[in-house]
């Protein structure tokens, strides 16, 4: 547990130079909330430079040439590089939000005999409330499942919630409370021995751990690009359909661009063939190039070595809460075994709220807190190197055992 | 009809100064398309630049201690500068497609007794494919207006379609097709007076022609900020809710952002207060302060000095076209008096996708095209000059009249 023992793994760490690929304005500032908001790529700043002054200002109207295709060809590339999805079931757009609002509600409409859809109980706000949206609008109802947040929903528990009413499950595939990593081949499969639809919101999990919607037969995902994709704040959402599916399903948001031929403008509404059918409105050329851009640093690492580096990292982290933090008071709320982990770990401290502030305020390290007691570390493989953690870990330690956090007032402050 | 005279009147003008507040890359460009996409601001270039490197790159999650205010805050300030709406009752977001969806949604469901959406036949796209959607989810229907695309819809042929089956009225405030402005305070009492709700679309309005939404009582209104805002391809949408309405509408896509604590992520839905409960997710921050900042141009010059310029610069067009053009095939189909225009003039022409494309390709003008027969002309009075019109026109006449069009193939290209 020395410096020089982080020091010598990050001499040993292959993807070691990707930590110089983002921009960093203060070199003393170590950022574990990749997992919140990813940081900026030096490629996409000048990118989006380029973006905004060559190609809308000098291009004008006629980008939307090439312009028009970004949401499905970058889509492709992030379900080929980055889903395990082929090319053709995969859109980048709108907000996850959205997103998760039309696919939920098209999957409704495909199984007309069943009004329930299953979500965990601890579920992220947005999906919780947009699928009681979805499920009150068509006559039907949510039913939660209860589940431990740290060992996360089970196959048994799962199963207890399933039954010939249920037409959707949908579930986190990393939790954003815990970082425990469902076990997205058993229950998926379990879903469809019932007869119902799997969506799996990817959040957390999109360009953190290896995914393979195809090859597990995944009927329907939606994701963010914010975090781990390093696409920047509010950058656009995804959502996957899988092809056999698709066909069979109808967004309930028709816009033209989701019209069997968008620049016939006298037709009457059919749904255009294949995933196409997804899309609604004009979309954010600079946020979907942004998206294009994050996953190049993504495909260059490789998941596979992410994979290997996070849990790595994320190993040590627990270790070092182990020794330096438990012994003030935190407790670790995340799967000590790092395969069921995705790319956070969650600490909890009954000043967590505090702790936080103080972290970002007093000790430039930059975690993030949800209540009501969780601090979430995320030490993202592209671009935290094991001294960061030894360092960010080190310094939180030296901030609660002098009690540096308790002068902070937390009561106006926003959590995001 | 003299060169001379089109530079005499730009010695005259007011906001001349502003056509150099645009990025122009090519200066031979003459720019006749800011009613499909605006040209980019200089100042919106070098803001988006701060926004990205500066706030993304260097205050990372910090950021959204303040972003997380500006769908509304952008949306107040749009509201009280450019629709006539008080604080409180704008927000920025999404995509107009979204929101239109949203607030039909909403407004069928606080109409209950009532199950037909009217709207005018010709609408764009969007517009009827949206609201048929929404009617049908609903079990309604909707019901279309047919009106002359030059006219536009008048309040007699709008009042046959009116009963007491009739929940909202849908209209576009300028017609994307002729450009024929609305009579929004006549039809939207005519709305009312049956008990039914009234929604603009003000995609072709917004920055271009006064819109005082409060002042006429009208219920809600959508737009978009690609156009006249000057906001960048695919920059967001934006919607209206007239303030005592509100609280008796609900958001069909429930997201934590228009929950009533966003910040405490254990409760159950319940609408926020106010015009919040028709956020969703995370929204764009490049997007919006990019509209923030296109608003600034708009803000400076004033909305009369710009609508004054807008028609003089569309009857100087017009003018120009009945000299030029009309013997060359052209005819007009937009109306002739320009209090009853918007900020575009539509001329037809049997051959318009071939001019179209010659123009852009050839002749360095950029109209646009709408099938069958429409060639679509924006002088955006604070980047246009009547030098620009003189010469954008001079050069489509001797284009036209000389053939070289006529060569040009447009069996695969896209109209945007």
């Amino acid at each position: 547990m020395s410096r020089e023992d982080a020091l010598a793994r990050d001499a040993a760490d292959p993807l070691a130079a990707f930590r110089g690929s983002v921009v960093r304005h203060d070199p003393e500032l170590i950022y574990l909330d990749g997992n919140s908001l990813g940081m900026l790529p030096v490629a996409t700043r000048d990118r989006l430079a380029h973006v905004i002054d060559d190609e809308w200002g000098g291009e004008l109207i006629r980008g939307w040439h090439h312009w028009f295709d970004l949401p499905g060809a970058v889509g492709d590339r992030l379900g080929t590089t980055l889903l395990g999805a082929d090319a053709g079931q995969v859109l980048v757009c709108d907000t996850i939000t959205v997103n998760l609002f039309k696919l939920a509600w098209a999957a409704m409409a495909a199984r007309p005999g069943r009004r329930v859809i299953v979500t965990d109980a601890r579920n992220f706000p947005t999906d919780r409330y947009v699928l009681q949206g979805v499920a009150e609008h068509r006559g039907g109802s949510v039913r939660f499942v209860d589940t431990d947040p740290v060992h996360g929903i089970d196959a048994g528990t799962l199963a207890g919630a399933l039954d010939d009413d249920v037409a959707l499950v949908e579930l986190s595939h990393v939790d954003y409370r815990s970082g425990v990593l469902a076990d997205l081949p058993a229950l998926t499969r379990l879903v469809h021995d019932c007869g119902a639809l799997m969506l799996w919101d990817l959040a957390h999990s999109a360009g953190a751990v290896p995914i393979d919607l195809d090859q597990h037969g995944v009927d329907l995902a939606v994701g963010c690009s914010y975090k781990y994709l390093n696409a920047g704040p509010g950058a656009p959402g995804f959502l996957y359909v899988n092809r056999p599916l698709v066909e069979q399903l109808e967004s309930p948001i028709r816009g033209w661009w989701g019209q069997r031929d968008p620049f016939d403008m006298d037709l009457p509404y059919q749904p255009a063939p294949g995933i196409a059918r997804f899309l609604s409105g004009s979309q954010s050329v600079p946020g979907l190039y942004a998206v294009d851009s994050g996953i190049d640093s993504l495909e260059t690492a490789g998941l596979p070595a992410l994979r290997a580096k996070s849990m790595a990292l994320t190993s040590y982290l627990v270790d070092l809460a182990d020794e330096w933090l438990v012994p003030l008071g935190f407790q670790l709320r995340s799967p000590r075994d790092s395969q069921r982990r995705g790319g956070h770990v969650v600490l909890a401290h009954p000043d967590a709220h505090r702790i936080g502030v103080a972290a970002v305020r007093d000790a430039l390290v930059v975690p993030d807190v949800r209540p009501p007691d969780l601090i979430r570390l995320a030490p993202v493989p592209l671009t935290t190197s094991y001294t960061d953690v030894y360092d960010g870990l080190m310094r939180i330690r030296e901030l609660v055992a002098a009690g540096g956090h308790e002068a902070h007032d937390v009561s106006s402050l926003r959590v995001t």
